[in-house]
């Protein structure tokens, strides 16, 4: 009894996982700083998204993100793939994340497709899983300009070396 | 015991939502339209897809789809992302399901990418989850035309509005 | 109580199922060819690949997947969508994936994108799942080269039948 109990708790927080980074995903796309706060632990964190920064608690990453994101000319798609999720215990899980991006800059007419994975760790906190930890590496990007509708790519391939 | 039963009846059902809506998908783009029909619930429902039309019963939908997508020449491409499921008792539940949908015309040689989000609401009918409310929300669309090949953007960035 | 048991143990299979799918995706973009051999079911299976090739046993298709893939110039995405997964029993399932890929080609300045989906059978071998017969169907190509960063459509439309 306690064992079935034990295999549905583990089934719950993977799906519980599996929500919280897709709420991640769906707020840094509508631009929704307040529940982007909500996915991050409370304290000290570890978040290493390469060129984007390094970031120890999720203030000094939510200003980045505002400072990047938060304009009507970025138009930003994150669509989380291939999920793999591994449930250590009831407190703490890890997964591995593809990633498929998308930005429309309409401001300077620039097209950028990028795909990337995250490795993450999570822990339940006050109840609740958030993010503790989160590395994001690059894998391929494709950017694009337009001039009067006239695609040019800048770049395809293997992501630069930050 | 009924409690364990009660979260195993969660989980099940989440995932029969879950798949649901990929069936849903995969059926728009294979345009099998007697599996859209019953994805949809009998009676009256609310279908709010924009620009595409409103609608209040199934076989409203099913007939502008049957007109827009059932033709040779149309290639598409609906897949679900983020899916965020929100279980409310055994007949109920709602989400927030991100797209990323694409179609290549081969009659007017046109490429759309379009983004976009899907709010929904899902009851139990006759035993199976089935959708009764769906409203789709565009985020983003990127549209090119290819001449002899050689591709012209006519929109990339935010939703022209309705 | 065996019946709640046998309704978890489904609901674990399931998960198993979409990770192991996801665990596939996320080494061919790796290159990581032991982790894509543990995937496969040991002795006989098939692989319909269609154009890449059909295989009777994981050697034969890791053998052409290291020639095709397995070099610098070739970065590749594969994301799996709208995972149907369908359990017969504690020892088989089937399931239905589309599958949205892809590829730069560094070398020859080629990018494709192409969609398609899977249809799989998998058995529990030595107490882990893996894939014992998988057959692949290209819905759409879309391919471009790039010369000085000025992209051209090669093809734009249904696969070409192979």
């Amino acid at each position: 009894m306690q064992d079935l109990e034990r295999r549905i708790q583990r089934l719950e927080d993977i799906e519980a996982i599996r929500q919280l980074k897709a709420r991640y995903f769906h707020a840094c796309d509508r631009k929704d700083v307040e529940t982007l706060r909500q996915c991050f632990a409370e304290g000290e964190i570890h978040i290493d998204y390469g060129v984007i920064g390094r970031f120890n608690d999720r203030e000094a990453f939510l200003s980045v993100y505002k400072e990047k994101a938060c304009h009507s000319h970025i138009v930003d798609m994150h669509h989380g793939q291939n999920a793999q999720i591994h449930w250590l215990s009831e407190q703490e899980a890890t997964a591995i994340w593809d990633l498929f991006f998308h930005q429309i800059d309409t401001e300077t007419n620039t097209i950028t497709q990028l795909a990337g994975f995250y490795k993450d760790r999570f822990i339940k906190q006050s109840g609740k899983w958030v993010i503790i930890d989160t590395c994001f590496t690059i894998t391929s990007t494709y950017i694009t300009t337009l001039s009067d509708g006239i695609p040019k790519a800048l770049h395809a391939g293997l992501a630069p070396m930050a």
